[in-house]
C-alpha cells in the first residue's frame, strides 16, 4: 500500500517555537520524518513524500513536492490514486508521528483493508493517520478534522473503522509532546529511533519536579 | 476477572478547578465513575470501587472504603488478592477513563490473560489501567508510574504486554480533555454515557476558534 506522508518544510513545528529554534525545529522535525518513514517501511507501507518543498535530508523513499496547503495537496495526491490510477487504496501518515511503531501502523493498514476509511484520531480532534480506498472521499484538515472526516465518509456511503492507539494520536507539536516521546523511548530502548536520540543529544530530559511529567533542558 | 476503580472523594479532579467549581467536580467525577463501571461490566469485568470515602452515588458494584493514598490503598488491595485470596490476576482501572470503551477495555483484560503485567500508559507517563497476575508485583503511583512499573515488572521477572489506546490513555483531568471526551462522543454518538451529557448540559461545547480544539462554557 502506497503511503504519503505529508511534510512542511516552510517553518516546520511552530509550536514548539518556545523550546526549539527555528533550525532546531527544522532538524528535529526531519528526525521524526525519517523515524515515520522506517516506520511506515516496516509495517509493510510503500512511503512516498509529499513536501511542500525541497527536504534537506537523504530520504529513503520517492518524493512529490506540492506547495500548496495540506488539505488540497492531500486531495489532489487521492484524486490521482484512488481516481486516475486506480489504486485500492491509499494511507496518509503524518510525518510528526513519532511514536509511531509499526505495530501501531499494522493495525491501521489492516483496518484500511477491510473497511473504505480507517482513521487514527489524534489529540485534539485532528486526522493523525487514515487509510481510504473509496474514490470519493476527500480531506478537510481545519478544525477538528477527525469529526469532519467521519462525517464526510457518512455522506459518501464509507465504511468506517476506528483505530485506537495512543501512538497514532499523539502528533508531535507542543513541548508537552516532547515528554511522551522520551517516556515511551525510554520504555521501549529502540535505539534506532532518531528524533527521541535527537531531542537528548540537545539536552532534553524527562522533569517531574512539579509532581507531573514533563522536559527540561540542560 | 475483578477490576478494582480507584476514586477519590476527597477534592476530586482540583485540576479542572479553572472551568468547574466544586460541586460540580465532584458531580462531573461520579459521571465518569459510573460511565467506566459500566464500561468494566460490558467488558466482562467484575468492577469493584476502592474510594477513600463514601460515595454519593448508587453504584453499580460493591465499594471498598480505604482513605489511604493511592499507592498504599491499591497496593493493599492487590496482596490482600494475589497474595491472600490466591486470585489469579485483578485489573487496576482509573475512575476518570470516561472515554474507555468495553473494547478498549476487552484488550487490556485480553493482554492480561497472556502477560504477567498488562499495562495501559497515560498520557504524561502515568498509569491508566493494568491487570497484574504476578504476586510481587507493586504500583507507585508518583511520577511516571508507567516507567517505575514498567521496571518493577523487570525487577520481578514478570512479563509485560503493554496495550497502546488513545481512550485508555486519556484521564480526564484537565480542561483540554473534555475536548477529548466531546470530540468521541459526537463521534461516537454513545448516548447512554453520563459524563459527556453532564458536560453539555454544564454548557460546554467544543470550540476551534483560535484554531486548536478546545471547550468553551454558554
Amino acid at each position: 500500500m502506497e503511503v504519503l506522508v505529508p511534510f512542511s518544510t516552510d517553518r516546520p513545528k511552530s509550536r514548539l517555537s518556545t523550546v526549539l529554534a527555528p533550525d532546531e525545529r527544522a532538524r528535529f522535525a526531519r528526525a521524526m520524518l525519517l523515524d515515520v518513514l522506517d516506520a511506515v517501511g516496516a509495517a509493510g507501507g510503500e512511503p512516498c513524500v509529499l513536501a511542500t518543498g525541497a527536504v534537506d535530508a537523504d530520504l529513503p523513499c520517492p518524493v512529490t513536492i506540492d506547495d500548496r496547503p495540506l488539505t488540497d495537496a492531500v486531495n489532489a495526491a487521492l484524486d490521482a490514486r484512488l481516481g486516475a490510477s486506480g489504486a485500492e487504496r491509499v494511507a496518509v501518515v503524518m510525518a510528526d508521528l513519532a511514536l509511531a511503531t509499526p505495530d501501531a501502523l499494522r493495525e491501521l493498514f489492516g483496518a484500511g483493508r477491510e473497511a473504505d476509511l480507517a482513521i487514527a484520531p489524534g489529540r485534539g480532534g485532528g486526522t493523525n493517520a487514515f487509510v481510504a480506498g473509496h474514490p470519493a472521499f476527500e480531506v478537510d484538515y481545519h478544525g477538528a478534522s477527525y469529526l469532519d472526516h467521519r462525517r464526510i465518509a457518512d455522506e459518501i456511503g464509507a465504511s468506517v473503522a476506528v483505530v485506537d492507539s495512543h501512538r497514532l494520536a499523539t502528533d508531535v507539536d507542543e513541548p508537552a509532546d516532547l515528554a511522551e516521546l522520551l517516556i515511551h523511548d525510554e520504555a521501549d530502548d529502540d535505539e534506532g529511533a532518531r528524533a527521541p536520540r535527537w531531542l537528548r543529544e540537545a539536552g532534553f530530559a524527562l522533569d517531574a519536579t512539579d509532581g507531573r511529567v514533563g522536559v527540561k533542558r540542560e
